[in-house]
């Protein structure tokens, strides 16, 4: 779909004889830059809406023959909330300020195209996670680490771009409640580093200025070593105060210049980048001392947790990936300033398809966290696989951590509700490129529309966020095709390459395809270790004693194959092949029937939408089939591959006799 | 050492009170560009042999108190042959021609320099192989492709270089006896496909005139799809006349302004380069047709058999790829025109450590064959890893291949002693880039010496190439301790890689360092298929039946585990664990035995280099210390993976209780 329209795909004519559009404001806030977009919005929807759209402006409703919308601000609804009420002739937008305002508009327009007609209908909510960040890994040549979508809208050739397209994309993702955006990869590498001096200062505030018209706030990824490479420094230590003031005079330039800037994401002491740990300090040093230089401004400093050795030993089993983050991090809870924001992977390695979830959540009561998925689908299909993700996220945010407070999912603690914080929220790496349609495959837009949602209504399912897309996407006969296709996409995924949590068996190089020993004797600590007579790697209390990161009940659970839940089963035990599941299959048997099965699945998926040709835009019809045919050859590879890999080592044929190559 | 001197390293001083030189030639050659080329490089040689070095021409030496050289033609020699004689006072260079006497001369420096003193010794040699050549896989940016050396000398910058490096590289290569240089890649990408237009003709011309000096033909490879590519037309068919008119022209082009234009190398339908089967055409249509193109100037065309499906399914295991190339050719023998010559890799798959000779050459008796040997150490150590391949080179140039002549090892073969035919030869892929030495690591260049000797005089052994450059290059006593560690150095490299001609278990991105199943779900046709029962492809009778490409008795030979030999057995076989070899050993105990003590032996050569400090060139020492560094983690790597990888599957420890992790 054309990257203007997205799910904001008006030209679906209201059912409605009604033409006028009166658009009434409050004063005070007539001329809030967020309440002009709001207005805009309404205005673009409503001339594609209705026929022959007639627009009037803050008339007295009363008697008045059209439709008639009233935008207003009562703080008593908190910041960014609103409650929008409509009726066959009217509508009022409250918000709890002017952004809230801009989402209730938002919200209407969505509950009037799911509706179909002006009818009653009523929502009131205030957004759960206070930050709802994307997270791009745009590099300032203008490639994407990790993007699958086409390049950069950003950046080009060591350039800010700023255009019609970086307005669609504000716009969109302020549709879904996101009001946070880091523009660069977090791996600051060539001129990316001189984001924070004079060079790009212009440009800057040319794109701080389009989000700030969304409610967006923008913000830099950092390269901790800047001092030395920018600033021309002997140092970057955290302690030495000359650092500390030079990233002050960097914080000071960039908040008093670039509209909504918000401050630092920062990836360091990881996978080769700079750190405090080169001065013997931790990471509490690094982050609080970025902290400071950043709170006169309510800036926030956002340090990632994501830190293990990447250059391990293959023949060292002690050592376990899983365990590093915590092992770097728990023992520093409460020693983080309070704008400083802790970014924890959902899980404790690396975004694979099945992950328990990351045990930090469960340790720093003390410390502001925030919870990073990602959207863009580096292991789950690269946007040629359809995977929707948010039935994973949801369980995720759903998931207990056992910490003590009343509430402490991981929603709640990354939500502010278990432990009071009011810095904390949910990113994800974002899934957009220049592609027309921003994602790859169209159906990923699900992941991007979704993961807004889920950041801001904590009340609505997996499945009711779905729904809403395709609702706003699709004719009734497509939306049911797709809503299944979605809903079930995650675990055919799953199933079909990597299932009971093993993990990375991927092509080293791509992250994409099957490769099952790609990773075995390389640096990177992610080992199946199969061999004839089992698979797994024991993170028990007898092996590397990961399991013990969790608190009870969780800790026990994790350390026994007896209680592990299957799904997780091969992240957490070593097993035979003839281990018998708690499902009562034995694990090989397991293997092959997840892997032909969802193979299968796949092959519905792919059938399902042939069906639906006529039925979609003609575009997108093609651009989801084409992903369609490149999904079922990747499979179809994914199945032969890891069932033959695993009969090769067992010995043990299918039971049901299917083909292992 | 330096580029410039190489294995004519003249500055070790002569053990002589002569210090006057006279150089006498025949009036007929004296102002021949060849007999120039020899008289220089006598008298560079004789300024560094000698300390205050006098030289005197042409004058009669009768009586004369110094050292005279006289060089002269005796066509009775036969081409390029020579006979040198030499006494305490004077010397006669004998040729066949000027090329002979030019040969003769750097013969006659090089007895010279290994007795250290004027005494009487003599040679007298006819090459052996008509083409000796080195085929350069420079591309035209510059760039090698399998280089491990540095960058191009020949082209950077989609520009032909030509200066005191080109002439160095062809008096290193005169001196060894190559006679033939292609100088760029077989894969013709970018403008490489516009050599063969005037835009290059210049720069071909200069490079052309410094190799006419050192009697090397400049051959170009080309791009079959030229016609289309570069011509326009809009078919390359070779049957269609303008195709081969096209050709014709630019044939004429380049043999009428170049000089010592020698012809075509042709990679066609292989890898995905264009060929004649596009056109319904055969590899004798193709080629044929460029044959003729260049027959009027005695040109030759030199066609690749390295044919195979590379997008074979890993699921077929019917498709063998070691058959593919006898099957391409074989049926064509007698078809190929006088001037064609096929270019056969010594073995049937790819330049791995070990693989039984190529089936074709004891199959085409009515064609001209060429042998393609790599001294680019491709998957042999890319000049990290010391790896003499003469030993691995004269084996199978000894090897018969039982064809019914009473002459028919491979090296009679391809030097037209089998068959009579007059155009053939021997080619390697070059190793050499604008490394300062050459090669990578310095001994490494004793495959650039030992491959021209080879193929000039086939008498040598390979432990007296070897003995001759490790003379030319140390002095005694690490002279002694190189040729030791070269000599052993192929066993080591395949003992502690792949053994027992298993091959391809290199990583596929790079073709370094251990992978064991890195192609085994590829498209590569090179597949080990170990499981728990065992390992290999069964290529005999009842397997792929590559086997039967073999003349009587190899085909039985090779046809059976019991009759085949030992260090070809998981070539040809499939075999569990537990079989015997031959040596008495269990496959599994052969390759945990193979990866400890190659690996040990690797480390005994580095031990061994490291006595020489003070006793080679410091930098030289520093090159080659560095290199076995490099070579003994990548060797451990190898060990450990290999041994751990086969333990894995199947469950055998080791019987001497050696770690496998």
């Amino acid at each position: 779909m054309e990257y203007t329209r997205l799910w904001r795909n008006y030209d679906r004519t209201l059912n409605s004889t009604i033409n006028k559009i009166n658009i009434i404001s409050d004063i005070t806030i007539r001329n809030e830059p967020l309440i002009i977009s709001a207005k805009t919005e309404l205005m673009g929807a409503f001339t594609q809406l209705i026929e022959n759209s007639v627009f009037a402006f803050n008339e007295n409703p009363v008697g008045y023959e059209g439709f008639s919308i009233r935008l207003t601000v009562d703080e008593a609804l908190g910041k960014e909330s609103y409650d929008v009420s409509s009726a066959e002739k009217f509508a009022v937008i409250k918000g709890g300020d002017c952004a809230g305002v801009l989402y209730g508009t938002f919200a209407f327009l969505r509950n009037l195209r799911l509706l179909g007609k002006f009818e009653e209908f009523s929502e009131n909510v205030s957004p759960a996670a206070p930050l709802r960040m994307l997270n791009h890994w745009d590099n300032i040549d203008g490639s994407i680490e990790r993007g699958y979508s086409g390049r950069s809208f950003f950046f080009n050739d060591d350039k800010i771009i700023v255009n019609d397209r970086t307005e669609a994309y504000a716009r969109a993702a302020a549709s879904v409640g996101i009001n946070a955006v880091v523009i660069n990869n977090v791996n600051v590498r060539g001129n990316a580093r001189l984001l924070v001096t004079e060079k790009y200062l212009d440009r800057l505030k040319a794109l701080g200025e389009v989000f700030a018209r969304f409610n967006i706030k923008l913000f830099l990824s950092v390269n901790f070593g800047a001092p030395k490479f920018v600033g021309g420094m002997d140092t970057c230590d955290p302690c030495e105060p000359s650092v500390g003031e030079w990233w002050a005079e960097r914080a000071k330039m960039l908040f008093e210049n670039i509209p909504n800037f918000g401050g630092f994401l920062v990836k360091a002491d990881s996978e080769g980048e700079a750190g405090p740990f080169a001065y013997g300090r931790d990471h509490a040093d690094g982050a609080n001392m970025l902290a400071r230089a950043v709170a006169p401004y309510g800036g926030i400093v956002i340090w990632r947790c994501f830190v293990y050795n990447c250059s391990q030993d293959w023949r060292d089993k002690t050592t376990d990936r899983a365990a590093s983050s915590y092992a770097s991090f728990a023992a520093l809870d409460g020693k983080f300033d309070d704008n400083v924001i802790l970014q924890v992977k959902n899980g404790p390695v690396d975004f694979q398809i099945r992950e328990p979830v990351h045990p930090l959540f469960g340790a720093m009561k003390k410390t502001n966290l925030m919870c990073e998925f990602q959207i863009a689908q580096e292991y789950t299909g690269q946007q040629k696989h359809v995977c929707c993700l948010i039935p994973m996220f949801k369980e995720i945010l759903d998931f207990r951590m056992y910490s003590g407070a009343a509430h402490d999912t991981v929603g709640d603690i990354v939500c502010g509700k278990a432990y009071g914080n009011k810095n904390c929220g949910i990113a994800a790496v974002a899934n957009t490129g220049d592609d027309k349609c921003w994602t790859g495959t169209e159906l990923a837009a699900a992941n991007f529309y979704g993961f807004g949602r889920m950041c801001f209504d904590s009340s609505l399912t997996a499945e009711e966020i779905v729904s809403e897309w395709c609702g706003l996407m699709f004719n009734d006969k497509a939306a049911d095709v797709v809503r299944e296709i979605l809903m079930d996409s995650r675990t055919a995924y799953e199933d079909y390459t990597v299932p009971l949590g093993l993990g990375w068996m991927c092509k080293p190089a791509t992250h994409y395809g099957p490769d099952p020993m790609g990773y075995e004797f390389d640096r990177w600590g992610t080992y199946n270790r199969a061999d004839r007579n089992g698979v797994g790697v024991d993170r028990g209390p007898d092996g590397t004693g990961y399991s013990l990161q969790y608190n009870e009940p969780l800790r026990t659970v994790y350390s026994s194959p007896e209680t592990c839940p299957d799904e997780l089963k091969l992240f957490f035990c070593r097993l035979p092949y003839d281990y018998v599941l708690s499902s009562g299959k034995t694990l090989i048997q397991h293997i092959y029937d997840a892997h032909f099965e969802g193979y299968e699945r796949a092959e519905g998926f792919a059938k399902a939408w042939e069906q639906l040709e006529g039925e979609v835009e003609p575009e997108m019809f093609a651009n989801v089939k084409a992903r369609f045919e490149m999904q079922l050859k990747s499979a179809r590879e994914w199945r032969d591959i890891i069932n033959t890999f695993f009969y090769r080592f067992s010995g043990i044929p299918d039971e049901k006799g299917r083909t292992i190559y």
